[in-house]
């Protein structure tokens, strides 16, 4: 039984002498973060301290090396917290070094159980069963309950299969959590009852942290079908709980707000497929919002493409998940993200869609029908 | 009263239009994230929707400019999540804009009480007037708790002022929480007695969502004197509502793991005394360990030193708090140390004194007297 897990990292470096020096910083830094002469003989250094397993030059044209650390699930004593702390904690804080890859080990994966519902479940819960999935979002903060209840009920009308709140919507006297909750899930209700169909409401219980699980809770008693999370502001356990309890068993929606500096250079942080697909799924997570190519955020189509394989491609035994790409989405772009995407992952459309709030229902429907049209 | 608190953000443009173009964008992106010609007249428009304020170009000769942009309390709605979301939530995602400052109005003041005990209150519990503070950290993970409890002896013994849990102790089998806790209170009690000194023992809380307050309760009950959490692993809310208790009580002390790429590059995140700072006050932390300049982190002497200003300059009537700089700290760094921050930080000295843990109290006294002999 394989007991050590092993995290890839790249690392900028002008020679393999420098860069077998800095990987070796690496293992100390993320392990026992003393100096290497005062590390104890025995159990520590021979099982918690980290492992260089392998270093090579970067294998796609960049620059710089290929560093396999493993480590000890020991190390990890059930924490996923901590499992983080060890994949990137004080190392995150230096240039030129970027997370790219992780090899789970038995431990890894009975900690993080992983997505619930992922790809298949949410199809399952929509009754869609291929082609693109299709989201929107309810918004802008400064609505009334009732306001935000009617697009609800108008995007779940046009057939949108999951109505998500705006990520800024949270407890603002113009509508409180619970008041919105129930005027949105009555909206969608409402549509579903008109249309037959099964469209989901999705509210933000990103939330103070003595409050957030009991929105959750609250979410699901009241009949929202998932609920959306913030990790980089709400921490990165609450995901990975949530998920983990079978009690709860609703779907969860990752949103990236504050999450930016992990990714957007391309020598510190996290490689995108990492942050929006690995993590995600380790987390437990069943659909990821992430900024689309060509829209007001400077992800790349291959950046992207990079997430779709991070969400979906084989890793550890884990469901596929969902990504959604926003941020900018408009009828017009349906071709060339089909083009990009196929049927791989959920539209979410939010601002366009607004704009056309007087005939929100219809406006929808030409979306739905144009993205499925092209099946 | 004013109603609305603003934010400072420095914007890579080539010219004022363009750097008019990209705040205006952010004050779209940061309140309503629907299109300008959606945004609903009225109260959304007139209230809720960001405003630039000022636009200037940047002063400091980094080129680019400063954008005022002011939020209205209302979108806050009494959640500090929902503050950080405004202040920086998808902007985060963009290139080329730092968050430099914020502007506080009474909203925010009441909803961020701040740190409880500050520079003063540390120095009244430990009963050290002037000078600097000093803290060191028990570690490597893979020890016992009963070695671990002896090392928080040896450096209260050594004279110490705080000793802390390395940030990578959590609860492996090695040392489970508990155990560690007892093991570590009564070896810093022990030797409180023996010197009638007054050291604290703050242990690392960072832990699964659900186990954390648990943890923070038990730190108290069982005699610890602070707690250390990790908020870019464990939320940013967490310390926030400790600090807000009353009944908790006892000083908080943050640790920058996982959180470097929201300040390592120049033109993304935020600024270092932002990060280290200004952000820090708000949510309540008492101490700060930060990477210290000329260590194994990359930060500059002059970002150091905006870091001490950041935490201790008149900001929004908090208290001063004290910077604890880390990283790579030695006997022979004192000199530089005490030119570069003088009495106002906390000399947080962890690896290079376990090179010596078999005279550990001796070595730990060699350094606070070259550390208080400097005054």
């Amino acid at each position: 039984m394989m007991t050590r897990f092993s995290v890839t990292y790249w690392v900028g470096a002008n020679d393999e002498a420098e860069a077998r020096q800095r990987a070796l910083d690496i293992a100390l830094e993320q392990t026992v973060e003393i100096p290497r002469d005062a590390v104890p003989a025995g159990y520590v250094e021979d099982e918690i301290l980290g492992k260089l397993e392998r270093l090579e030059p970067a294998s796609d044209g960049r620059g710089g090396f290929f560093a396999d650390i493993s480590y000890s699930e020991d190390d990890v004593g059930g924490d996923f917290l901590q499992l983080l702390n060890i994949i990137f904690g004080n190392s995150s804080i230096k240039t030129n070094i970027r997370v790219e890859d992780i090899t789970l080990s038995p431990g890894i994966l009975s900690l993080c159980a992983g997505p619930r519902f992922g790809m298949p479940g949410l199809r399952e819960l929509c009754g869609v069963d291929k082609g693109p999935l299709l989201m929107s979002a309810i918004k802008p903060v400064g609505l009334s309950s009732k306001e935000l209840g009617k697009l609800a009920h108008d995007f779940a009308l046009g057939g949108m299969d999951f109505v998500k709140d705006d990520h800024g919507l949270a407890d603002q006297h113009t509508s409180p959590f619970a008041e919105r909750l129930k005027a949105c899930v009555d909206g969608v209700n409402e549509a579903n009852a008109k249309t037959g169909g099964k469209a989901t409401y999705v509210p933000n219980i990103t939330a103070p942290a003595m409050k957030l699980f009991e929105r959750a809770w609250m979410a699901k008693e009241q009949g929202a079908g998932g609920v959306m999370i913030a990790p980089a502001l709400a921490g990165y356990d609450v995901i990975h709980s949530l998920a983990a309890d079978p009690d709860f068993g609703l779907p969860i929606v990752s949103h990236p707000t504050f999450a930016g500096p992990n990714m957007i250079t391309p020598t510190t942080g996290f490689s995108h497929r990492f942050y929006f697909g690995l993590l995600q799924r380790l987390m437990g997570v069943d659909a990821v919002v992430y900024p689309n190519f060509g829209g007001r955020f400077g992800f790349t189509l291959a950046e992207c493409q990079s997430i779709v394989r991070g969400c979906q491609a084989e890793f550890g035994g884990y469901k596929p998940i969902v990504p959604a790409p926003g941020g900018g989405m408009s009828l017009a772009r349906v071709p060339e993200m089909r083009d990009a995407y196929g049927d791989r992952v959920m539209y979410l459309i939010g601002g366009a869609l607004i704009r056309e709030r007087d005939n929100l229902a219809d406006a929808s429907r030409r979306l739905v029908d144009a993205v499925r049209a092209e099946d």
